[in-house]
Order: C-alpha cells, then structure tokens, then sequence
C-alpha cells in the first residue's frame, strides 16, 4: 500500500480554543505521528460545573503512542500548551518548543514531578527537528504573545505549513516582526497544504498593528488624575510592555499585580524576549507614593473572580485600595462568555467611584490574530494548494473554506475527529476517530461523555432528595421512611413540610407494597424514586433527582 | 409632620431587568403608595440554576399593601410587565396599563386564575387616573415595543415624569412617533423630578429610528436566493412589521413561528396597534411553496434552547428544514450572557450550510433605548430640577448623574432598596429597606438569600455523597455504613472504588469511635462527613457536599 500524509485534528477544529492536531505520514494505519499543541479549555456553570480545566481527548493518541515521534507547541497561550502536563505521561513523548514557550511549559510539567527534560527548547527557523518522516521548522510569525511560530512541516510528498494562532504584525512591540520576505522564500518551493488559524476570518478589515495603540494608552494614563490600573491578557507581554512604558513616561512608578502577570514578564525576561522594560515596585512600595505617581498592571481581564482585578473591584488586594477618580482600563477585549464577570468587575469599581474605560473603538486593544483580509493575503504569499482551516467554531471553518475556494483553491473543511488524507490532489475523508473532551474533575480526568457532570448539572437544576428506608429480617419496612432534601424549598402547595409530606406518601406505599416489590430492590427502588418524583412535583412543581438507599437487616 | 414624596426603587437600579419602582406621597412612613412596573429577570447557570424567573422581593410592598393604591405598567416587555401574575395575589391592588400592555398583561394573570379585571385599560395622556394623593397619565413615547409611555404623576408638591423605557423616534414604524411638542405642553409648568431610563448612557451617538434598518433588510431579503428565516424579539412589532413587509415585497409568503410571534401580533392587531401587517401562512403551507418564496420570522434571537430559532437550528421544526444556501437573519442584538447560546445556534446553522448575517454595524437593527445623547435632549425638553436615573447596573446610573450634574442639574444616584425624600430641593435618603429577589422555582416562590439555590450551586461544583449508617439497640454500628455518589468520578488516587475506600474509612472510624460520639447525631454527624470530605479529597481532589442519614433502630 502506498504511504500517505494525513491532518486529524482532535481538538480547535470546531471551537476557539483546546487546539490539539497531529500529522501522519507512511502506510495507511501504521503512518508515524507528530502532534501540534496541547490546549486547554475552560469550564463553565452551563455545561462543565465544578471542572477544572478541559482538554481534547487523547485516547487514540494513546492507543497509538508507538506511532508518535514527537510533540511540538507553537506557542504559550494556555488554549495550545496548557494540557501538556495533563497529558504527558500518557504520551510520554519529546515536546518542542522554542525557549519563551518552553520557560512557561516547564513550570506545568514540574507540577506533575516531571523533569524539565520534557521539555525540549527548539530553534527558530532555519533550523529544524527530524521526527520520524517529518522535518519540523519553527518559522517565526506575529501574535499577541513573544516567540509564536508557524511550523513548517517537511514530508516525503511535499511541505506543509501549520500557521498557528497569527497576525499579520510588521511592529509588534515585542519579539518578531511578520516577515514577509522569509515567508516567500520559505514557500517558494511550493505548498502541499496550509493549515490556517481561522478564529478572525469574519473580521472585515485588516488587522491593526500592536504598536497603534500605545499613543492612545499614553495619552490616557498621562491625562489621569490619580491612580490608573490596567488589565490585559498577562501572556500578551507586547500589551505589558506598552502600557508599563506608557505610565513609567507618565511618571508613574509601575506594580505588576497577580502571578501571572509577574511570572510572563520574569519568563519574557529570563529568556531575553522582553528588553526595555520599566522598573516595578512591589506593592508594599505603591501604597507609601502618591496614587497619581503609580500604575498597576494587573491581572483578570475576563472577570476572573480571584484575579487582581476583580479582587481590587471588590476590596482591598496587596494592600492597595482603589478610591473615587481612579481610573480602571481594559486593554482588552471580552471573550464571548465572559461579559457578566466582567461587567461585575465595572460595576463594583464604578461602587468605588472609579472610572472606567473600555476599548470600544480599538484606541486601546488589537487583537492577536489574522482578519479576513490577512487570511487572504497570507494565501497570496504562501499559495498553498489546499487550505485546511484550523482553530475556529464550523462557522469560522466554512467561511474560511469559501474564502479558499473564492481564491480558486481547494479548501477543506474538517472538524475535530475527520482523519484527512492529504495526499492526493483532492484531499479526501480517510476515517472519523472519536474525538471527545476530557475533563481535569479535581485531580482525576473523566471523560465528558462519562455522566459525571450531566449529574452534577442536574442536581442544579433539579435539587437532590435522598430517601432512606430499611427492611427487617422479614422484608418488611423497619420504622418510617426517611428523606432529606438537599436544593429544595422546605414547603409548597400543601404549605405542609415537604420532606413530611414524602414521608407520608411513601409510608403509604410501603404499606401497600407486596413481598414481590419488598423483596426486589430494583423494583422498590424504582417505585420509591418515581412516588418522590411525583409528590415532589405536586408540591413544589419540580421533579428531583432521587437517591434511594435501602438497607435490609437480613 | 409635614408630608413627602418618596421614591423606592425596589428593581431595576442597579441592574438591567427586574424593573419595580415604589413612589408614595403623604406623612413619613404613612405615605399612600403606587407601585411602577412588575418585572422580571431570567435565571443563569452561574447564579440561579433550576429557578424559573426572579422577580423583586415586594416583602416591603405586601407589609404596607393597605397603603398602596395601584400598580401602573409602562409597557408589555417582561421586565416591566413579568410579574404583574407572580405577585398580584401578595399586593392585592389594581393594575393599570394601556391596551396592548394590559392585553399582554391580561394572560399573565389567567394563569393564575384571576379574572381579567385585575388588569384595567388606561387611556392614553391628557387623560388620568386618580390615584390617593397622585394622578397619573400615560404619556406616549416611543421604544421597541407599542404603546410603550412614560408616565406623568402629580403630587400636591408638584409633578414628576417616569420615563420608562423610551427612544427619541419620530418615525417609529408601528405605533407612536415621540412627539416633543406635547412633551414640552407636558413640561411647561415645571417638573420636580424625571426618574430616567439608563440602559444605552453610554452609547456616544443619537440613537437611530426604528425605521432607519428597512431599506437594508429588504435589499437583503429580495436578493436571497433561497428560503429567508429572520429572528427578533417577538415583542418588537414594529421590527417584525418591517420583516414582513420586506417579505412580502419581495413576493415571499409570510409565516410566523414561535408561540409568542404569534402571541405577540395576535395582540397588536386585536388591539388596533399593528395595521396592514401582510397575510401570514401556517408551517404546512410553507412546506408546499418552492423555499424561494417563503420568508419565516421567529421567535429565539437570544439563542433560547426550546424557541424555534434554536430548534431550526438543530433539524425539523413544524416540518420545515433549513438547507444549504438558506439565509437566516439576525435582526437583533444579543443581551450580554446570551453569547453562548447565540453562537451555538449560529454553528449549528453552519453545519447545516445556511449563511448568517449578524447585525455588526446597525443596519439590522437599532436599539430601543435613548442614548447619551438622547437622554441629554429629553432632560433640556423636561427641564427638570433632579434627575433620578433608573433601569441601569450601577455604572449606567453614576454615568447619567455625571451627565445630569454637566447640565447643572441635580442628580440622584440610586439604588435598589433606597428611599429618596424628593420633597426638599436637594434629596435625601430617607431609609434603607430591604431590597433583594424572589425566585419562582417551580411553584414554589423562595428568597434569594434562603441558601436553596446556594445548595444546587454547591452540588454543580462539588458532588454530592450521600452517607447512610444504621445503629442497634445498644447504638453499636449495625453492619458497615453506606455511600451513594452522584456527580463523582468513581474512581480515584488509589485505582481503587471510592465508594470502598470511603466506606472503609468509615467503618473505620466507628470502629474507634467512644459511645460518647455515637450516642451524639451531630457529633457522629459532623465526624462523618469531616471523614467523608477528607477521604474524597485524597482520591479524586475535590471535597463533595455530604449527606449523612443515621438511622437507629432504638
């Protein structure tokens, strides 16, 4: 059988965010693997109370982890590295990455009492890994975060380029600029396939550069009459940089508040990405100068509950107290979920009487990532021969396909699980693995489909009633039933106690019952679970979930 | 003791939604009452899984309901009207409302069992209701929704204006244009106090009218090649006029889906507020006529899971099936919170190949609420003494003091729960009453604080584990105690069942365990669940909620 080069994404094709993708060249079956990014997700109350942190489901990664080489993560964003301690020792093969990415990666992997080892530092383009089949090249591309790469993939049957998360910067701020001339050269061999960031593909302008918003940033911390805080995403150390240079011009002395904002900027330092940056005072220091003599840098941008900023929204936090005409700014934008956290943080500092400015406009805030425009002109220099659109929900895919297909190429649209061989001119579906979630639940992982939190979410919704009955020697009830309630409303329509009013209902039953129901406790379970249903209905028009528990004597 | 005018906002400032506003007039604390609005706000996962709808806790209103002489409803939208079914039978008083709002408000009481007096139709401004010590008016102005008015109230001290929700439109496409020259008729004699919509303060630019998004969806509607579905809020008349009649022109029959769409222009046209509004077909009939001459305007613009956006989404509804190249409109904006569903509903419309437009730059839709701008014209055409800005989170009314205060007005930032003495040139708090929410869950009306919903939230997050122990005569353990998980892995730390290691731990513990304690439920109790919590916590990292049910046979 001939070899072939597959695309199976497992994770980011079909969402923003957990982006997990693997290669594969060789025969059908038996193709050597490489894996791109290890993401994460985040819970919400909707659909994941009480998780931690979700990430693709790697099973079949496991299942073959013969096969796989090597991993290689594009860049620290948490939605592309945060899973790789989750997950490596079920792997348990060599990760790359270029030297900020693998700073921050190797903090993850020492929470699960892994060597930093693990971790591998990569070099940037021209420089390249040989995995297996595949030569693998970081070739350098602009985002909101230091040292992002694209990863130019060498095959047997031809080079692809996975962009990763990216802009179109000429004048980051900090780390590197977008090349274009290195990605021609790059590329002028031709392209099997581009793998593309699609998260932007409906934004109809073309992006804007990091660099325009620092004059506007100047000019309102400049303009402030007392202390400004900022917020932005802590990783996106170009954002930092601005706004710390922006106060420290303002003669503003700068604090860094919440650990991740300090342990991105030592880790930008540390491995020489960041250079130029202000002095910070600890926030001991910021309490004892004049509020308009400093400027907080702090965490929490998405309304985070026990990040900086919302901790500052609410009280005092290391110390320092906002007061009535400071001014609060998000550098940021709001990621769609986010917005009631984040308008809880406004309207407690507006409780402080401080004043708060959004970016509405884009004065204060880019994004990190490819607009349409971009999209299409990445295409013109790279001319791939397909497009494969990545990191995006399926409307961001399909728009992407068509401005593929708009530009006379061949777009496809696969979504997490759809094993796509690349090989021929017409990529085809070669098979569907399952492709699911798993869950980080407190310290053990579940998988999404387990029913584990499907419970949890429908004791939310339903409330809990735990009935407790006990059976004699002789199979007959010992004493009364026994309920409690857990979520529930003490009385309802009878106005009577509700609790009571199930204890009579299934007193009543057990009288009635025969040795046939008494002696089966599927059955008895069965009927105990629906009569609590049912009355619980009629008095408060909810129906619970219900535990039994029946203990028998004998 | 000389007499006052109060003002209480018991819902509404403070947040979006939940609108009930108290005024009274009278001696300190024997003031006669009118209640504003009976309102509602929806439940989230995050805050308020299971309930069915929150309303304002009117413990307040029921203590002094002799003192109250009726409720007056601005407009039919359910923050302002939702209760009025909920809460009639603790206030006791009759309710007035202009025709649409009282043919709306006229079900919500059905519901109940109340026969449709409670609900009396007003007229419109100049004519008054007499009411204690106030007379009060319905005095016309435009919003998204008919016959929507703010309301005039005279008091011996002079008289306030209620705005309501409102819009500056002149041309409001169904129903009543503003009309600035009576509103100043209204104004000329001098007004005390304009208690004032806060919503869109923060919006920079006038706000556009109503029928300013027609031209745009009827070029939109005429040059779709397929069948055409649009989605607004249902109480929007004059926005699913527009849809129609776009429609229509472009030779497509007309079908409404979603209980309240039809609900909604059933009312208006019975009430004579919607007029040639075109001939709608039924589901059936729109399965029978090519797809290109069908137009479907439905109900679920906020991404609700059970309206016919959603399930149109998902496959069927009524029989009909969107496909590949079907245009589907949304002529709304989504309320913040609202994002995940929308998405979720915009991908699953992907999947299915129909192409979404959203409404990015307003010419799909135009909000139903005076912006900045807006409010700054109203308050030069009232003209009064103190501005007491409503309906808005607390950055909202702090924004619109600010702006009040630049026109050299007095402003008055209140919250929920605040009583203004208004009688005085400068107002005062007068007291603070208690000021919090009523959840309808299931049947069943509970407080906010009364740590039912605290519990189900407890449960989402954490599981729960149910812990049964049986005690003989001599209060010795009969065999070992019991677990029950739910919402648990089961299976932790040590590969081992945690349903056994807990039970072991138990046992353990009872084995040790002095009469002292196992005489003592709640010391037995409480040791327990120390036990229970701790033990879960070694397995699987996560401390459940626990129930423990001791039953002794003595």
């Amino acid at each position: 059988m001939s070899e072939r080069i597959i695309y199976l994404p497992l994770g980011g094709a079909g969402e923003i965010g957990m982006n997990c993708y693997v290669y594969g060249y060789g025969e059908p079956g038996k193709e050597r693997l490489i894996v791109v990014d290890l993401g994460v997700a985040f819970p919400d109350m909707d659909t994941t109370p009480g998780v931690d942190i979700i990430f693709a489901d790697i099973s079949w990664l496991e299942k073959n982890r013969s096969r796989i080489e090597a991993v290689f993560i594009t860049h620290a964003h948490e939605d592309h590295v945060g899973a790789v301690g989750h997950t490596f020792e079920r792997l348990g093969v060599p990760i790359y990455a270029r030297a900020f990415t693998a700073n921050l990666a190797r903090h993850k992997v020492a929470e699960y009492g892994l060597s930093e080892d693990t971790i591998r530092t990569a070099s940037k383009w021209p420089e390249t890994i040989k995995a297996g089949p595949f030569t693998v090249g970081f070739l350098p591309i602009s985002h909101s975060i230091p040292e992002s790469s694209a990863l130019v993939i060498d095959t047997p049957q031809g080079r692809l380029i996975h962009t990763g998360d990216f802009k179109l910067d000429e004048s980051p701020v900090v780390g590197e600029a977008f090349d274009p001339k290195l990605w021609a050269e790059v590329c002028a061999g031709g392209i099997k396939a581009m793998i593309c960031d699609s998260t932007n593909v409906f934004s109809p302008n073309p992006g804007r550069s990091e660099s325009t918003v620092g004059p506007n940033i100047e000019k309102l911390v400049s303009e402030a009459p007392n202390m400004v805080v900022s917020t932005t995403f802590a990783s996106n150390v170009a954002r930092v940089k601005t706004l710390a240079q922006a106060g420290d011009r303002a003669g503003r002395s700068i604090c860094l508040l919440g650990r991740a904002m300090r342990r991105m900027i030592e880790a930008a330092i540390e491995t020489g990405v960041l250079t130029d940056f202000p002095t910070v005072i600890g926030p001991e220091d910021a309490t004892q100068i004049p509020r308009e003599n400093v400027m907080l840098i702090v965490t929490g941008s998405q309304g985070e509950r026990r990040a900086a900023s919302a901790q500052l929204a609410r009280g005092k936090y290391n110390g320092i107290e906002l007061k009535e005409g400071d001014l609060f700014l998000f550098s940021s934008k709001t990621i769609p979920g986010n917005e009631k956290d984040v308008i809880r943080i406004m309207n407690n500092l507006s409780e402080k009487g401080v004043d708060v400015v959004e970016d509405r406009d884009g004065s204060y805030h880019v994004s990190g990532h490819a607009n349409g425009p971009d999209l299409a002109k990445l295409q013109d220099i790279v001319n791939p021969q397909i497009v494969v659109p990545m990191h995006g929900e399926h409307r961001h895919l399909r728009e992407h396909v068509k401005l593929a297909e708009g530009k006379g190429r061949t777009g496809v649209l696969a979504v997490n699980g759809m094993m796509i061989d690349l090989s021929g001119n017409q990529p085809t579906v070669a098979e569907w693995i399952d492709a699911g979630r798993t869950y980080l639940d407190g310290s053990v992982q579940i998988g999404a489909m387990d029913g584990i939190v499907r419970d949890r979410i429908r004791m939310a919704l339903n409330g809990h009633v735990v009935v407790t009955v006990i059976l004699d020697e002789d199979d007959e009830p010992l004493g009364e039933p026994w309920c409690e309630l857990m979520g529930l409303p003490e009385t309802g329509r009878s106005n009577a106690s509700l609790v009571e009013v199930l204890e009579e209902d299934l007193s009543q039953f057990l009288g009635r019952a025969g040795a046939k129901t008494l002696t089966n406790d599927d059955k008895l379970e069965e009927e105990m679970r629906r009569i609590t249903r049912n009355s619980t209905n009629n008095e408060i028009g909810k129906k619970p979930e219900v535990t039994v528990v029946i203990s028998r004597l004998s």
